[in-house]
């Protein structure tokens, strides 16, 4: 395979005006150092964290694309709100794109590197969306023999937050586990992940074709939230499983403030389960996403012991450790096909990525719909 | 000392007709077993955490008293919304006063209980707003020669709380604190063992009075959240001295989310501390209180690394363990009348503490005011 002497990378900008710039921008092509590959990227995918960095606290709905080709630049308005909380990124150039797979085209002369040469591997190393990466041959994911770029290019955010969701938990002295967003791919790993290792798991979903979505993947425990019984329901269902856990992949509204609700209807139901202060059994809901940017609104009707907090991956895996890491990794190259195997329904290029209609499309994060870029296009 | 036959004992009641009820009930003297002590109660302080119990979500602006004398009946009406939070406790009699002081007046066969015939202890084993309790003598405190028991009557619930929020703070790797409702009895505790063990305090208060006595104790950074200036002064408090733990015994409001804005603030200024996904440092906010009973609202523009959460003392001692208990009591019966000194505005009988007016009066929580019914006036 040819290597040519410059590729396209995506970068992110807020300017001190109140705009924010997407742009991609001409690199000279790397030569990898002892311990490096350089990796032809041939897919990657747009997740919900990925546009965090993206597109922050802009206006999506005004963003315009102007140029063309590679020359394209999205801008979006940021209202001041916006600028004060991202005060800290003005004038910095943020790559982005957590996430991607494709071929070793070059390698450094370690054994390690060298022995990556050709091979399709997966990434999780930011600044994804490029059309070639460098990075430590040690942080490669080997895909099995037969797995393409496209089956690897989700190996990391979506598998290893489920999996370290059943590890939290493990950690932290529960045993059964609430999901919101629960059909999202990430919910419908979790679901396979818990039926392979016999974890009861309550999941919340908004719509009636959501929930038969996972019952027919056999999922146990699955609850509508626009039901009008939706706080009896999933009292049962964590009075039937003991979930004293929860991941809210929506973050604003009341929905973790009645889930704790919830369990401590659950908990007053079992004798000696309840004092004065409240269930003595921690409750906890981490919010690991923001698909509802409104405020967490917590009416504290549950108790003393209950905890809300932000839960982000890399946070979880640097306090998890090495070992715990590279049992989660093997686990997901080895079931890529089946527990997590992800689904795309827009394949787009580099330049598609930065049409204004296009964002708006994958900004709306349809729960579903999954956008994957493919950097060769 | 003659010990009579029976005495009088505080318990609130809450009807399913949705009335609250706190009344005082004739009891039969306990003979201790040989491992207890009968401890004339003299002195127990009305602290926040007992009206909690006492009157739970019950309207006490609508509270009025029937009978007289010890047949004294205080009765609050409890909104729908309340007799669905407190469902559990509907129809049992709840004992009430979390600790007390007074004079042990009979004793079992052990050599410890026997030990402490005629000595003034203070405990805190609940049921304490009555005239005897009967309690294993392993749970007493002894105060030192000299001490009254209304010097020791608010050992535990005031010195405990400050000492395990210092606790909390060393245990979950944080190295400096952030205090709300700063200018409570709690409060200026807090302020004495912080100068004493050299810990880094920042005080919320609210007026301008309550900033001028911690300033006048030697707190050194006091911030008044009624200031125009207040968040930009908080994050000044908070960049010099690294606190990522606050303790808040408000509760409702935006006050926790304002405390976590201003950590994430500081954290911006601090080189390294700072990642796309906000700082990467752990910032805590315990809930420790319910001055502002309205929803906590959480604005979530502070990153991922936080955490909102109740706080109780029981639960944190039975996690802290017997050795960190041991060694907090011993601190606080050397240090009763210096460190660990209460003030009482006023004193009151058992009887008057049925009292409507009086209720209201405890109720209201003024900071400075403290209640302390003398069980044997």
């Amino acid at each position: 395979m040819t290597v040519p002497s410059t590729y396209l990378q995506m970068f992110s900008t807020l300017n001190e005006s109140g705009e924010l710039c997407l742009e991609l921008v001409e690199k000279p092509v790397p030569t990898p150092k002892a311990n490096e590959v350089l990796v032809r990227i041939e897919a990657t995918p747009i997740n919900p964290s990925d546009q965090g960095v993206m597109f922050g606290w802009a206006d999506i709905s005004a963003a315009s694309t102007s140029g063309n080709g590679s020359k394209s630049v999205l801008s979006a308005p940021v209202s001041e709100q916006g600028m004060r909380v991202m005060k800290a990124r003005v004038g910095q150039a943020l790559p982005v794109g957590n996430e991607g797979a494709g071929t070793v085209v070059a390698t450094g002369d370690s054994e390690l590197a060298s022995s990556l040469q050709g091979k399709v591997v997966a990434v999780m190393g930011g600044s994804m969306y490029a059309q070639y990466r460098c990075v430590d041959a040690a942080t490669c994911l080997p895909l099995h023999d037969g797995h393409s770029a496209k089956d690897g290019a989700s190996c990391f955010v979506n598998p290893l937050t489920a999996l370290s969701m059943i590890e939290t938990m493990k950690m932290e002295g529960h045993s059964a586990l609430v999901h919101t967003a629960a059909a999202s791919n990430l919910g419908q790993m979790l679901v396979r992940i818990c039926q392979a290792d016999g974890v009861e798991l309550v999941n919340i979903v908004r719509k009636e074709e959501q929930a038969k979505l996972l019952r027919d993947m056999g999922a146990k425990y699955v609850v509508n939230s626009s039901s009008d019984n939706f706080k009896a329901e999933l009292t049962d269902a964590i009075h039937a499983t003991g979930a004293t856990l929860a991941f809210d992949a929506t973050g604003g509204g009341t929905l973790a403030s009645d889930i704790l609700a919830c369990m401590e209807a659950a908990a007053s139901r079992t004798p000696g389960a309840y004092s004065i202060y409240g269930s003595v059994k921690h409750k906890q809901v981490y919010l690991y996403g923001n698909l509802d940017t409104s405020p967490t609104v917590l009416q504290r009707a549950y108790g003393m012991a209950w905890g809300v907090g932000g839960w982000l991956l890399p946070n979880f895996l640097a306090k998890a450790g090495t070992e715990v890491v590279a049992r989660l990794r093997a686990r997901v190259a080895s079931e890529l096909k089946t527990t997590f195997a992800s689904h795309y329904t827009n394949e787009i290029s580099l330049v598609e990525a930065l049409d204004a209609d296009t964002v708006r499309q994958y900004y709306a994060k349809h729960t579903g719909e999954k956008f994957l870029i493919c950097s060769q296009k």
